[in-house]
């Protein structure tokens, strides 16, 4: 009974992402869904996307939070459309409330919206929102042993990004213990190494960013 | 609809999480519940308290994690019994799973079972287990405004502890901001700031913890 009824939440779901992304297709809109535990650096991640690719891609943000408009507060400095959602409790974004941030977003003269999920590494995977990549964020703070503890988005993503890694000297993160791990759970995923305080790796991403934009 | 649901659900972990607490009450064994993001630290504090207290204090631990037996082969090495929960894909514990793993416990020769709850700072605060005491963990890394933006567990916890503050002069990670935080929200917790690499507040924890286990 209780499986049945979730079920049925999930397929409605799923109905509303594909009709957000038939939306995002006919605008040709490129949309990426940042997905961690909370405080491993989307935000960040976020704001240096859009400083690199300030003048050559028209990038929109959603923020999704439980509470608080801090972060929405952040991207807004660099003059980027952001909607806040705030989900009231809920740890997840669903198709529904990203549906309504895109109505309210000037999508024809966007090129790439960035959504930062809710902060929390197990159920926003199991929502689809219409994005065309997931991307994975996972900390040296957080260890590397987190793949095995929460397999489901490391699984799904299309890149996963270890973040804060001017902190590896200070850590015992094992970089090639991690790269092995994603290696077997999901090789076709585009693995990065960025600091954001350093600038470190920020390239690279920044070039598979551009790469996915829908042309 | 759904609502009524998920209210059948909560009032029905609520009557478990009852009957776990009126079994702990009899055999005079105190329970914390120990949550927090992915890779806060839950186990290296578990490991140092139980470092701490042994000969002490009879301790005996749960595991809760979505897949993987890492946690608890890393807390049998300390020799105390341990039991671990995989929830399969759910993103918290849920007092009927606690009930059996309690059974399965020797609990007439145990004082203090800690729980550690899936690695996720939303979801186990809507949970009841049947536990004494809240502890919620927050990682330097994390960044201070997290007790902004997830507020449900900071506003439930007895005790907040600041985990990996040897990482606090490479992070921007605000002390005093923090502090004022969770003293608006919650002035009722108690607030500690350990390493468990270091050991700098271990102490005042372990004592913490010492105080509230039932005589």
């Amino acid at each position: 009974m209780e499986i049945k009824v979730l079920k049925d939440i999930l397929s409605a779901n799923d109905q509303i992402a594909e009709r957000n992304r038939a939306l995002l297709l006919a605008k040709k809109v490129t949309v990426l869904n940042v997905m961690s535990s909370p405080g491993s650096g989307k935000t960040s991640l976020i704001l240096e996307t859009i400083r690199a690719l300030k003048g050559r891609v028209r990038i929109a943000v959603i923020e999704g939070d439980i509470a608080s408009t801090i972060d929405a507060q952040k991207v807004g400095q660099e003059k980027v459309p952001v909607v806040q959602i705030n989900t009231g409790g809920e740890c997840h974004l669903e198709a529904g409330q990203v549906g309504r941030a895109l109505d309210s977003l000037p999508l024809d003269q966007t090129d790439l919206v960035l959504i930062e999920n809710v902060g929390n590494l197990v159920c926003p995977g199991e929502f689809r929102l219409g994005e065309d990549k997931k991307v994975v964020i996972l900390s040296v703070p957080e260890g590397d042993d987190k793949v095995h503890k929460y397999p489901l988005l490391f699984t799904m993503a299309d890149a996963v990004v270890i973040t804060k890694i001017d902190l590896l000297p200070y850590t015992r993160f094992d970089v090639p213990a991690f790269l092995q791990a994603i290696g077997g759970m999901n090789p076709q995923a585009r693995v990065f190494q960025v600091s954001c305080t350093s600038g470190e790796g920020l390239g690279e991403w920044v070039e598979w960013v551009t790469s996915v934009i829908r042309k």
